[in-house]
């Protein structure tokens, strides 16, 4: 029995979210569901984005079902993203891609670095403190160990140690976690490994880094798949882990029907996935690849298929 | 008159060096060439990757042609690279990237944000200071701006203002300059940015970002010219410039004739361009291309040239 909170956001996070809940309904009836109300159009309503309730409600989830947020341009507006995963914890994030010949999974630190939230101004400038904690990289390196040994049993520490003493740290801590898990590692400056994800992916399992390095190179690493369109993350904490697709809310596209469906479908098979039902992962995947397969595709995909008949479609092959 | 140092470095560095300071001699035969020595194999040999009296030597230079530098695994060895940024305060790293419809300058600040060296430890944790000054963004959002006049008078600023009060700092200040300058601009997370740079290279023309994010967009922009091996790069200043192939020291193909001469090349293109002699710059460029389409390649590009043979190659086109 799981609770499930389910936060469909803004855009098309509302169009895309039932999709993904009737696949995992599919395989979870039994399962409690929660439906909340969070974001920016929350926030135009309410005058909050993310109020002291709906966090209680998420704070009781076991997991957590994502859709996506628009982020005004307005300074009083605080990332509803970004406090959900302060305040639960959420200090693993996943970010698997995979294709033709490779299959990482980027294992991002979620809690602290440049996010630190410690920052001030200056007379003549703003300054932003990076801290990497010995708890917080301790941490991430084990969950990512974890990781690899379920995986190829090979780690990539991606790093700037060559100018941040605070990756020197980072560095050091994740590598004495390695070698107690007996996984292999090599190191790379994140510059390079950008880089060399892009042109050698094949070369990758497990790839372990700093926050705001995740952050830059789960979106170049998203190039390999076509972009960010297709792409589930995970957000895990001691409690709760929270499943999001990778694109945002789309206002562009919003209300019309368009919007595919798929990351937020991946969404699920992770979270089977990270409950430990991994046939029932692999189902879900197996099954957009047939949906897709045979020509049903929303219109990124240069389909003319609707939201809805995506998620029909996937759940037919179930 | 100027006065040009030359630097080679470590590994291939006195092996491209030669080729490129060559087509440099070829218009400039007039100019006064100063050799020095520093990198790896200098602290191996006197214990100082940087002696006081180079570093006054490059002080005292209009130009600088630059090598590479072997960065050894020993923490007390500190990045001769970095230093001279630093001493000589060469705030504008430029890393043109073009291509098959498009042509992309990155202009990366290059004194301070993550690289301020404010480091320090504390018991459980590595803290390191990221600052973004009035007077540093400035000169470098003016120094882009400069750059933009002269090209498709497009600005896009990097940043990651969503999360990091120091660069919504950086961005007014940019936004600030741009505006005075008549520059049309768009604003880009970094992430998103690497991603689209990536997706859609022809939408950009002068991108301007903070110090680390620079260092990251223009690896991951390598790869649209199929890596570094090709790539230039100069260090700007006040006083000096220095001009620097992206690629490394490359000990493992040094010494054998193999290395590619190309993005050394290249550096005296963008020389020639920063001294205001366009018309040579653009003549190098396509004594390059026509060495290239004869088929003189070294390895890296397929080919069985030595490093000295497209050298030579490239002379004899211009
Ligand atoms: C929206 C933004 C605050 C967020 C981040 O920087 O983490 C996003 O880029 C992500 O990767 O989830
Ligand atoms: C070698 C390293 C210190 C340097 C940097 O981080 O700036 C390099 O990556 C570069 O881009 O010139």
């Amino acid at each position: 029995m799981k609770r499930v909170v389910v936060a469909p956001g803004d855009g098309i996070g509302p169009e895309v979210i039932p999709s993904a809940l009737e696949v995992l309904r599919f395989f979870h009836p039994e399962w409690e569901y929660i439906p909340v109300y969070l974001g920016y159009e929350c926030w135009k309503r309410t005058g909050d984005a993310l109020s002291q309730r709906t966090l209680e409600t998420l704070k009781k989830a076991d997991l957590i079902l994502f859709g996506a947020i628009t982020t005004p341009p307005d300074p009083k507006y605080h990332s509803v993203v970004l406090r959900i995963r302060k305040e639960l914890d959420l200090y693993a994030n996943l970010r698997p891609v995979f294709g033709e010949g490779f299959d990482i999974l980027i294992v991002r630190e979620n809690t602290e670095g440049l996010y630190s939230g410690i920052e001030w101004q200056e007379k003549d400038r703003a300054c932003t403190l990076r801290v990497v904690s010995e708890a917080g990289s301790r941490r991430i390196a084990r969950f990512a160990c974890g990781c690899a040994k379920r995986r190829r049993r090979h780690l990539t520490i991606g790093n700037k140690a060559n100018v941040l003493k605070s990756d020197s740290y980072f560095l050091d801590i994740c590598m004495e976690e390695a070698e107690k898990a007996g996984i292999s590692i090599d190191k790379k400056y994140i510059d390079s490994l950008v880089l060399d994800v892009l042109q050698h992916p094949g070369r990758y399992d497990v790839i372990v880094t700093t926050n705001i390095f995740g952050d830059i190179l789960s979106d170049a690493a998203a190039f390999l798949e076509g972009g960010l369109g297709m792409l589930p993350s995970a957000n895990i904490g001691r409690h709760q882990a929270l499943f999001e697709p990778v694109h945002g809310s789309a206002p562009d596209i919003a209300g019309k029907g368009l919007a595919n469906p798929i990351a937020a479908i991946r969404c699920v098979s992770l979270l089977l996935k990270y409950v430990g039902e991994k046939p029932s992962a692999i189902e879900v995947e197996k099954a957009i690849q047939k949906t897709i397969a045979d020509g049903i595709k929303t219109p990124d995909l240069g389909g003319t298929a609707t939201t809805e008949e995506v998620g029909r479609a996937v759940l037919s092959h179930l």
